[in-house]
Parts: C-alpha cells; sequence; structure tokens
C-alpha cells in the first residue's frame, strides 16, 4: 500500500512513518523536510504534493496548526491560524486528493477531545476539530468508488508533555495508542467515523 | 431585555423578531435592511453593528450564509462561502460581542443537524454547523459574568420547502419549535449546549 503521510516531520508522523514503512511504501511530506514538501494551508501547494506523489492508496493528516490563546484577546486574526490550518489544509487535502487517489483508498485525518471537551485557550482547537468532524461525516456519504474518510481523534499525546498543563486530568495517549487509532482508520473498513484511540 | 437578531429579514429572523418584539427590545440586524446594517462576513461591520447597538442583553443569528454545490467541484473557493459566513460570521459575533454584552447575556447562534446528519451537496454547511458547536462548548467554559453560549440546531425549516427535496425523510421543524429552541436558550439558564428543537 502507496502511504502518504503528511506531518511526516511531527511528533505523531513520525512515529506513525516508522511503524508504516516497515510494511508499506510511505510517502513523508512535511513543510521544510520529507520526499515531498506541502504546505497545507495552501491548496497550490496541496497540489503540487499530489502531483509529485502520484497515485497513492492512503492520505493520513497529522498536521494541524491552531492558535492557543488568552481568550479575551482572541480575534478573527487569530483564530484564522487554526481556519486556515488544522481545519481548511486538511479539508483542501480531501477536495483535492479525491481527484488523485485510488479506488478502495482513505484519508484519515486528525482532530481531538477539544471538540467536545474544551479547554480553557484552545477554542481555535475546538472549532477546527468540530468542523473536520462533521466534515468526515458529510465527505463519507459523497466519496464514491470505494474511498473512505476518518477521524482519528486523541487526547493529549504522551509525547507532548509541555500541553499537559493545559489538560487537567486527561489520561494522555500513547503513541501506540495513537497507531492503532490510524491503523483501524487505514486498514479497516469503516467510513465517516471519529476514532477514539482510547 | 434588550435582543439583537442577526438576519433579521430572513425567514427564521422575521418570525423570532415578530415574536420576541412583543415581550422586549428588539433591535433588527440584517445586511440590507433593519434597525442596523450589518456584514457578519466582515469584523469591522460587527463592531460598527455593536456600537451602534450599545449595550445589550442577549444576541440571537440566524444568518448563515453556506455553499450549495456538487461534492467533486468543490474547491477551497466554494467552502470558503461557509467558512466566512456561518461560521466565522457568527464566531466574530461572539469573539467581539464579549465586549459589548452585558452580564447575564446571553449568544444564541443557529447551526442545524447537518453536523451530525450529512446530506449530499451539504458538506460545507456541515462543517461550519461542527465548527460552531464545538466553539459553543469552548467559549461556554472561557465566557466570564454569566454570560452564556448555545446553539439552535433545527433539521429543514417549514418555511423553507425549496430545501425539502435535498433533506429526504427529515420532518421539518415548524417556526414554532425554531422559536422555542431559541427561547430556550435566550430565557433558560444552560451554557454551551446545542439544543434540538424537535
Amino acid at each position: 500500500m502507496k502511504i502518504i503521510i503528511v506531518g511526516a516531520s511531527g511528533t505523531m508522523g513520525k512515529h506513525l512513518t516508522s511503524v508504516f514503512e516497515k510494511e508499506h511504501e510511505v510517502i513523508k511530506a512535511a513543510s521544510g523536510t520529507g520526499d515531498v514538501q506541502v504546505d497545507i494551508t495552501s491548496p497550490e501547494s496541496i497540489e503540487n504534493m499530489y502531483k509529485q506523489a502520484g497515485a497513492f492508496d492512503a492520505l493520513i493528516c497529522t498536521a494541524g496548526p491552531t492558535y492557543v490563546g488568552p481568550w479575551k484577546k482572541m480575534t478573527d486574526k487569530e483564530f484564522r491560524k487554526g481556519v486556515d490550518g488544522k481545519m481548511m489544509g486538511q479539508i483542501n487535502l480531501v477536495l483535492i486528493g479525491q481527484h488523485y487517489i485510488n479506488p478502495k483508498g482513505s484519508f484519515s485525518l486528525i482532530t481531538g477531545a477539544l471538540t467536545h471537551d474544551p479547554q480553557l485557550n484552545f477554542a481555535n482547537a475546538s472549532a477546527a476539530n468540530g468542523a473536520v468532524e462533521a466534515f468526515v461525516r458529510a465527505a463519507a456519504i459523497e466519496l464514491e468508488n470505494g474511498i473512505r474518510i476518518n477521524a482519528v481523534s486523541p487526547t493529549v499525546i504522551e509525547n507532548s508533555p509541555h500541553y499537559f498543563p493545559f489538560f487537567p486530568g486527561d489520561i494522555p495517549v500513547t503513541m501506540q495508542q495513537l497507531e492503532y487509532g490510524f491503523r483501524k482508520a487505514v486498514f479497516g473498513a469503516n467510513t465517516g467515523q471519529v476514532i477514539k484511540p482510547y
């Protein structure tokens, strides 16, 4: 199976790459490094990534920039970081990628528990997650040729301890749990699901 | 109670205005008509609306432009209609309005069943709804001084029969049910809820 991993240079992307490249052909896509460079905030850059990568079977995205900061000073400007990043970045990966993906292929996006379990300072990520999860359900009934789409929604990640103070009481998701979430999304048969790997 | 109704010239806004102005002071805000003009896709226009309206107790929004059209031709460009309209339009009404609203005031936004029950051609509205609903939950834990926020989420509206063919089998929400949803949001005590008035 040929798998494109967007965000391959990040904490989650590195782990998924190291695991999946033992069994499959992995195309590492990231903003600065990797086999293919991509800026997910740019539809043109996404289109170029797909042209370079060629036809593929699975797209995994672990990239999702959002704004983290105090609510009272949050304006449209700060909010657009997550809108253009985690939200439209991932939505455009699908809207454009549908024209390059093989039949029976799959899109596996990243969201997070903030959709239903908000934390102070993270309203932007909550909104982006909520948008992506609703989009996943909508895309699942639109995609043809057996193409599937799911989201993997972890809590805070064990390898990101700097985030722990923002998520009091959240039991961190291990990298193996995250990996299993994406295994379910990529190698399972479901579509339109939000997979909680915990 | 002083209530600003954004989208006052639309199908839902007209009904809510006619009902609530019997009991309260209603400021009608809309894009072309009304007591105050507002273009919710512009943060500057929203700021001007609040400056003209003055301090208020409740903000109701029934305005939410989104793109409706075939999935395969949907690109970033079409998708931005709902991003800048129903999503960021409503989010900016809150981010800006928090600085003008009275203590114990409330924001009541509009979403819809498409968040969890998608229909063909409506992926843009699904994503916008999902974003707004997750934002409502996040904003509810950020807002201070007893200020509340909720979303009202109807199915297709009885007064919009041109939408019926797109929502096969959906039992239309009556204008009275919709009104009751907003009554619960504005005059109830809950916050961070998605109210389904059916």
